[in-house]
């Protein structure tokens, strides 16, 4: 060993000890004729003091930041401590000191404040994960697996190994593809989830099954999404949608408990999604501040009286008109106000426009649209909008879809500025009840909101088997049963993220192979790709559920974060590109020529 | 919830209770109008008793094996008992049973000892995990790999996740590649190892590492391997072979209490690898018995005069001769000599002959070379084996290389036929100093007999250094300098399968592209392959060094099986095809031509 102890554990009570410590150069100072040196380490930093006599050695004199170097000596007090560190109160006087290995000047400081850019420290990973700000994320998410393993395993849950070469499947349009050089012209698939190897334990009767497992999408990368992702997957059998919302309330209370020291009292509230879109405009609501909207026309059915009469042409015209309170922002000044409103003209928000009335903190209503509405009028609207006065109102007219999402981003945003979306405040939310289907308009069909294996609640399982999903007139698709029916799914949301979705799965054939038909899958391409799931519910499937995580987001909200990037050891670009080792690559000659591929000229 | 208890946990003390359970039928038995059912679940059975009057409905009447029911009624205590079971003393006195899903009539039955074939079993792997045979199996893994943390955890190991699409390396001839959709022409490949991640790692001070990591090699299989496999891979810093030695024996110890409550006293025995090749023929010698082979001639040394003298020819022309004692075997027939005769003569052993003494307990010896030896020459051969009146004394001898490993086999198979390699007995060993290199004769080159990375031991790194690694004259490759170099690697075997090795590693830029120039990497490849691993040595690489332990491997043996495939739970066959899912499969054009690929035509 070249240490007796690491760089965090010496104390006062150590005084007097030999001792040998290792680590990397963090600081040093020269004091006259002596040095000093910050020794740091994964545990922390200790102080060297080297005499003058040492100090003289070309070899110290030689030593630069990052060497890595082992000093023995003798434990002391220090003269001037430092309250900020756990050994602030002592020191090392060294007696000799041997230089383990050198460093070149790392090409940004090793600090939490570092003056890297984005892609130098992306490259020199390696050294980004010394900084003290990136290395405690990595040591979070071990606490994290930990609490995850040690809740689930005293539920009687068994962590089970499902397999990464697979098949790939019709969702597998993102599947990387692995060809296979024993079987040529063949190629596995890395998994998207274990979503039917689970199913297949439950029907081996595992009962209880969990994994933390790496997952893989080939999708065009957004900002904060990655190629290869980790879950904690699970699932139970014997149970309904009530059991499974609370064992896994429960394992992220005991997370929250056991890594962040916070009890969550009480049960997590749960919600609707079809109330999550008509108060939020949102499937994954922020519910850290209490803004909700107010829909005063919906899809053309006018809520307010006021609105009904008036011929203000754009509410006249609009499909849907939303609305929400800002608090304390009714004294926003012009410039203010046409801030936000180009915000909302950002192609990304997409909206023509914004209304806004300012309730005043002595009683008055001001709008952008005073033309058309007498100040009883905006009352209304005010009182719909469970305004106060001091409060802005912001109102947004347009398409249901495109103008429910755009105040919902709006109300996020105004929170924002506000500070209402404080990290290290969180507010848990399950959203049950989603559609079993989305409506396919290019294709006029159905396509599975969650996956293929979701159960529809107990109660639309007859209107599922009894009726054609073929949908006759694509004008009227919401009248067709189907639309109505709901998926027994269920998501739990944290701070205004989706960090776990799951449901109830089918374990009937019959009805699996009916929600294969709703989707377009006929029976022979269902045989040949889920054959071996269909013929499994032949032998006593038991009912069972389930629920993945995303692991990595879970671990950057439960660190402060927004971008789960710096939660992965080593991640990838948006390009999926890992450009520390430089991968992907080409390939030899001989491995194409093995595996019997072609690369095609472009 | 489907039930109130499981179907292992009613006991005597529940009798009166109102409760629910659910699970399979293992048996239905009619007993006059009664029905009993067995129900089975991960927990147990439980008895479930029909009256007459519910046995009548015809629901009832059409149950069988594998259904999967609900049943409700009130513990009782049984009239029959059964002590096998802990349920045993009660049964359920049912007054509703609902069934939840039918089951065919499964293609084996659900029992230890079943009726199904090998190719069967794989294609119903989700029946086939039902026995309680393989569901045991991965139940234990479960508990190593539990224990494994627990261990792991409190000793400061961090487990951090490495990435699964990496960079095709040098080694990787046989690496599963992975084609690029967004990089065209490009591959990431699969892992055999987080060996260098983990090494980045070290050089980033994470200081303790591990990970239970799946790994992927495309080989060709052979009986006992699987083309996915999952390691316990660990890294340490600022240690030296010693820390590692302990760490990891405590590992595997903890194990061994925790999982199997057997206590491993004293410190696992260590064996150099020459001493391992020189006593038992083999670098991973099952230690469970006491058996050592006698060199009586090495490559063309003679350790025995009586044999040195001797005009038999086989003696005379063989470059080794070795022998063992068989203990109580000195009566065998005729018919018995001759069969293992017939054994060193298989093609998998390929010898040309067996020479065998009888050291009969009259102390008279009997050979089957009489005609060039007599009986007191013959003594010498005895005493040298260790052989005690009674013992067989078994005599190969050939080419060096050939015999050694035939007399190895010999040794475990006479050990076996005697009964001494039980199970359910565990002998750790450590075997040390390997040599660095091998030879490749075909290339007239080195290759490294663990991987690029491990360091030489400390004495040895000048010679390394300072040597020419080219072979001048291919004759004489054991005079080279480098023949000589030892490994700083340790293996730990464990009944004679090799369970984990490691290696202290090269930390240093300079040693670190010797190795790869006496590997025959050059420069440029080295860059281009480990460029990211060579630069991370330039900034303070930390001495480090690790392990990993086949995980499969040793969850087989402590559950003292052979085989690892059932400790996996869905197991690919000999061809890496998963009979189960039938992968991997031919894909979609559309996929082919999103990775811009062919197919070459046969």
């Amino acid at each position: 060993m070249f240490r007796t102890h690491n760089c965090g554990e010496l104390r006062i009570t150590d005084a007097g000890q030999e001792v040998t410590i290792s680590g990397w150069i963090q600081t040093i100072r020269k004091f006259g004729g002596i040095t000093f040196i910050d020794l740091r380490d994964r545990y922390g930093i200790t102080q060297l003091l080297i005499d003058e006599k040492l100090s003289e050695d070309p070899a110290i004199g030689g030593l630069g930041r990052e060497y890595v170097i082992q000093a023995k000596g003798t434990v002391q007090e220090r003269s001037n401590k430092n309250p900020q560190i756990a050994t602030g109160d002592i020191e090392i006087a060294a007696n000799k000191v041997n230089i383990l290995n050198s460093s070149l000047v790392p090409p940004f400081t090793i600090q939490d404040e570092t003056d890297g850019g984005d892609d130098i420290r992306m490259k020199y990973r390696f050294l980004d994960l010394r900084r003290n700000a990136v290395k405690k994320n990595l040591l979070l998410r071990h606490e994290v697996s930990s609490a995850t393993r040690r809740y689930l395993n005293g539920q009687h849950f068994v962590e089970v190994e499902t397999p990464f070469l697979i098949k790939s499947t019709p969702e597998g349009a993102r599947d990387f593809v692995v060809p296979s050089r024993m079987n040529q012209g063949e190629f596995y698939a890395l998994p998207q989830s274990p979503q039917t190897f689970k199913q297949l334990l439950m029907v081996s009767g595992f009962d209880r099954y969990y994994q933390i497992v790496k997952c893989f999408r080939d999708e065009d990368l957004r900002a904060d999404r990655q190629p290869e992702f980790t879950q904690i997957d699970c699932e139970m059998s014997f149970v309904e949608q009530e059991d499974i919302l609370q064992m896994f309330e429960g394992l992220i209370k005991n997370i929250f408990k056991e890594v962040k020291n916070i009890n969550i009292p009480g049960q997590v509230p749960r919600i609707t999604w079809e109330d999550a879109m008509w108060n939020y405009g949102n499937d994954k609501p922020d519910t850290r501040f209490e803004i909700k909207l107010a829909n005063l026309k919906v899809k053309g059915k006018c809520f307010l009286e006021s609105i009904k009469e008036n011929e203000f042409p754009v509410f006249q015209n609009a499909e849907t008109i939303l609305s929400i309170a800002i608090p304390d922002a009714a004294s926003y000044t012009r410039k203010q106000t046409d801030e936000l409103i180009d915000w909302v003209k950002r192609p990304q928000i997409g909206m023509g426009g914004l209304a806004f009335i300012k309730y005043n903190s002595d009683n008055t209503l001001k709008s952008s649209f005073d033309k058309f509405f007498n100040e009883a009028q905006l009352k209304t609207i005010a009182e719909k909008t469970n305004a106060q006065p001091g409060d802005l109102i912001l109102i947004l007219a347009g398409k249901e879809e495109r103008t429910r999402k755009a105040i919902s981003d709006l109300r996020l945003f105004m929170a924002g500025r506000l500070g209402l979306r404080n990290p290290e405040e969180f507010k848990l939310l399950w959203v049950t009840d989603f559609p079993l289907f989305e409506y396919d308009e290019e294709n006029n069909r159905w396509v599975a909101r969650h996956h293929p294996f979701t159960s529809p609640k107990p109660e639309d399982i007859e209107t599922m088997i009894q009726n054609d999903p073929a949908i006759k007139d694509a004008e009227k698709y919401l009248e067709h049963p189907y639309a109505d029916i709901k998926a027994n799914a269920y998501d739990m949301v944290l701070n205004g993220n989706e960090i776990g979705g799951g449901s109830i799965r089918i374990y009937q054939r019959e009805l699996q192979e009916k929600m294969f038909a709703a989707l377009g899958i006929n029976k022979e391409e269902a045989q040949q790709k889920f054959g071996f799931l269909l013929g499994a519910f032949e032998y006593g499937a038991p009912p069972h559920g389930g629920i993945a995580f995303g692991f990595d987001r879970l671990c950057a909200i439960l660190g402060g974060s927004e971008s789960i990037r710096d939660f992965i050891a080593f991640p990838k670009n948006n390009s999926g590109r890992d450009v520390m080792i430089n991968a992907p690559s080409v390939i030899d000659e001989q491995q194409l020529k093995e595996l019997n591929l072609t690369i095609k000229e472009k």
